[in-house]
């Protein structure tokens, strides 16, 4: 046995990125001729506590998924040699492509708890296949993007900023959690690969490292303003006050106000340390250069620095964002929900799912207007208020092929988010929380099983 | 401006998988001449207190990503893109290659607060562009190895199964939390992909959803029993007792016990329901069918069902494991120690740094005995004890070719992480916490500069 060589796999095989009950359930469906149709829900069984509401993210990257799903040679090869498939099951495989149905609430809507994020309605097989991928992208944006909507609500319309690759987790992570933050209202994003593949501007400062190859700080903020007018310094390598002072002599040094962009301040007591900074600017006449913080902040760290009346400008937040720390999951489950055109349900203890299709309505106080309560339906029912599952693919293809620009996302976002109540974009739980409500229809057949 | 096309950016451009300000670095070195050797440290400031120490991981994706890192055409055009970059630094940079050497620690072997997980070596430029990429593995895979230790630590030598791929943050996640739980001793993956490419054990249920596309359980467990031998039926999608005695009606209608390996537990009060099920199984004769148990569970969760004799055979664990949930993160850095053979450090508050490039010292009570207590120490210091960090890299080559088989990582783990301290393999703070101190020649260098 040799390692794996990684020049012989050098990407991801989409189609195994999967649990292998997935794959051994598809073939005792082809072996018992289970080839109806299924509808599977998505939908996140609570909120976390620390979260009034959740913001849909994750859907632009299912939907790119399905439509390319496909075993590689080297996929079905790799299947041919595990003990459990058989080559007329591998076989099949080959062929198989998802020709389904999605329904999807658009990404940057705010979702509840028991909400489907989107419903797959396929030939079972197919509708099996994807749950894995569907949940891992689906639950990671979304928790990224609700944190960051959270960040985004108390930093009082000031810029922030994702600094978080260094510690987010693995590759995917980092390129998706800049995109998420950016539809939550983030301004920008330091990872130049995710500005690359999603069109987000791009941000960064200096590290201590550059200050310290160079024999002293004065000579590091010289050189480095020279080549990049604007740029923000980072002071706080030996001495915070002292780095302030030599960023104000460098800007004087240039007699040109659009040498300096900004300091940056990620250490200590950031409150007292802006204080200073902004004193020893302002005395200086550099009014119009800015305060930049970064180091271990989240939203409640904002918050209380936005209490304090902090004089930062823009903040830069990574690792409690990018993982999400307080919170790292939400208990997103996909589940089946009907069969060959049939209701099915499950009665796990604390685990119960409810059958059909669903769709959810949700009611504004008026049009545009604060949102007040969603009613989640059959998805045949017809009741006041937005229907929020929208028709986002039928028979594997997608219904626009042109996808929504990231940046109409955004603001789309922002304004959805703008219509919730008052109570849900403080950090604190939210009393009462949004009304969330089961249409009689749905009602009944709870009770019925229960 | 139209949105990305997928079909233009298929793969995932490392190079420029890196924070901005490591580009715009890059350009001021190279405009200021900035080209000697610089040596920087990859360390965790602190270990979390929910742990005791931490396993190293992630070092072979590092060097994999070194041997390889170049700026392909496609990134070269994007870079020239942005106004931080002008032609002679683009022109420069198509031709950096990773020319360096690499000292690390091995992976699998216990590290704790302030030692160098890896220190690199090489011309500046190179030294710093790679941070973002090194930061963002090392310290994910460490993160998830550690946690898995505890899980291992408290299953008193029962198997442990990685479910965690649909929760996990995003597809890289998933990969690598399952190769990371592996050198940690879990058993096996539910991932497919990840089997592949490491070469680890596969292992699977079966889902609810596949129960509920049966018109009933019975009928589901028959199908599924007959298809394969020896597999683990799912007992609580309806009502558990039920189930496990649906799973023992189709043991004894097959009268052949290689029918049915196990059943599982995925609900409910699994400590109930496992002495239940067992009972129930030992009574029809199946003492050799065992229970599974899954939900929820974490290395607390597990050792209380530990210490109250649960009849369950093995645990499957997933989100709260693959996402670190108890604590997300770890306080990682990457410093630059020395520049052009002087060491340098750095005096912001709360995170200063101490120059040069260091060694590890672990002494043992006895030669392959209990660990006893760690120096960190200047890399030319030669002290009592194992030095920890080996050369892994020399000039930008590798210096086995044949990487380490996972599986014998995987051992050489467990025997490392049987030498420590029995109080460290506890779930709770051990205290006193392991012994780590500064050789006499780096506790001066720090005096000196305090």
């Amino acid at each position: 046995m040799t390692a794996p060589d990684p020049e012989r796999a050098p990407g991801f095989e989409a189609a195994l990125f999967t649990d292998l009950y997935e794959l051994t359930m598809l073939r005792a469906y082809h072996a018992e001729g289970l080839t109806a149709r299924a509808a599977f829900s998505l939908y996140v069984r609570d909120l976390p506590p620390e979260r009034n509401f959740l913001i849909a993210a994750g859907l632009e990257d299912v939907l790119d998924y399905l439509e390319r799903l496909a075993f590689s040679a080297e996929a079905l090869e790799h299947l041919r040699s595990l003990p459990q498939f058989d080559d007329a099951f591998v076989n099949w495989l080959a062929r198989l492509r998802f020709t389904g149905d999605v329904h999807a609430i658009p990404e940057g809507t705010p979702v509840f708890a028991g909400e489907p994020l989107l419903e797959v309605e396929a030939p079972i097989a197919e509708a099996q296949l994807v749950e894995t991928y569907l949940l891992n992208q689906i639950t990671f944006q979304t928790l990224i993007a609700s944190k960051g909507a959270r960040v985004v609500a108390v930093a009082g319309g000031k810029p922030v900023i994702d600094f978080g690759t260094r510690r987010t987790h693995g590759t995917d992570a980092a390129l998706k959690a800049a995109r998420a933050l950016f539809l939550a209202g983030f301004e920008a994003t330091s990872n130049v690969e995710a500005g690359r593949l999603y069109d987000i501007p791009v941000m960064g400062t200096m590290a201590h490292s550059y200050v310290q190859a160079h024999d002293d700080e004065l000579d590091a903020f010289r050189e480095f303003s020279r080549l990049y007018p604007g740029s923000v310094l980072l002071v706080d390598t030996y001495d915070t006050e002292q780095g302030v002072r030599h960023a104000i002599r460098v800007a004087g040094e240039r007699r040109d106000s659009f040498t300096l962009g900004a300091v940056r301040l990620d250490s200590g007591d950031l409150l007292a340390h802006a204080v200073r900074a902004r004193e020893l600017l302002d005395e200086a006449g550099l009014q119009d250069i800015s305060i930049v913080a970064s180091g271990g902040l989240d939203e409640h760290r904002i918050a209380e620095l936005e209490c304090a009346g902090a004089p930062i400008n823009s903040y830069a937040v990574g690792t409690r964002v990018g993982t999400s720390a307080d919170t790292p999951l939400l208990e997103s489950v996909y589940k089946l929900v009907a069969y060959r055109g049939t209701g099915r349900s499950k009665r796990s203890e604390g685990k119960a799912t409810l059958p059909g299709r669903k769709q959810v309505f949700r009611r504004a106080v008026m049009p545009g207007g604060e949102f007040e309560g969603d009613v989640i339906a059959a998805a045949d029912e017809s009741l006041e208020g937005e229907p929020l599952l929208q028709p986002v693919m039928l028979g594997g293809r997608r219904l626009q092929r042109a996808r929504p620009l990231l940046r109409a996302v955004r603001s789309r976002t922002a304004a959805e988010i703008a219509r919730l109540p008052v109570r849900l974009r403080a950090l604190e739980p939210a009393s009462p929380p949004y009304p969330v409500t089961l249409s009689e229809r749905l009602s009944a057949l709870g009770e019925r099983r229960a």
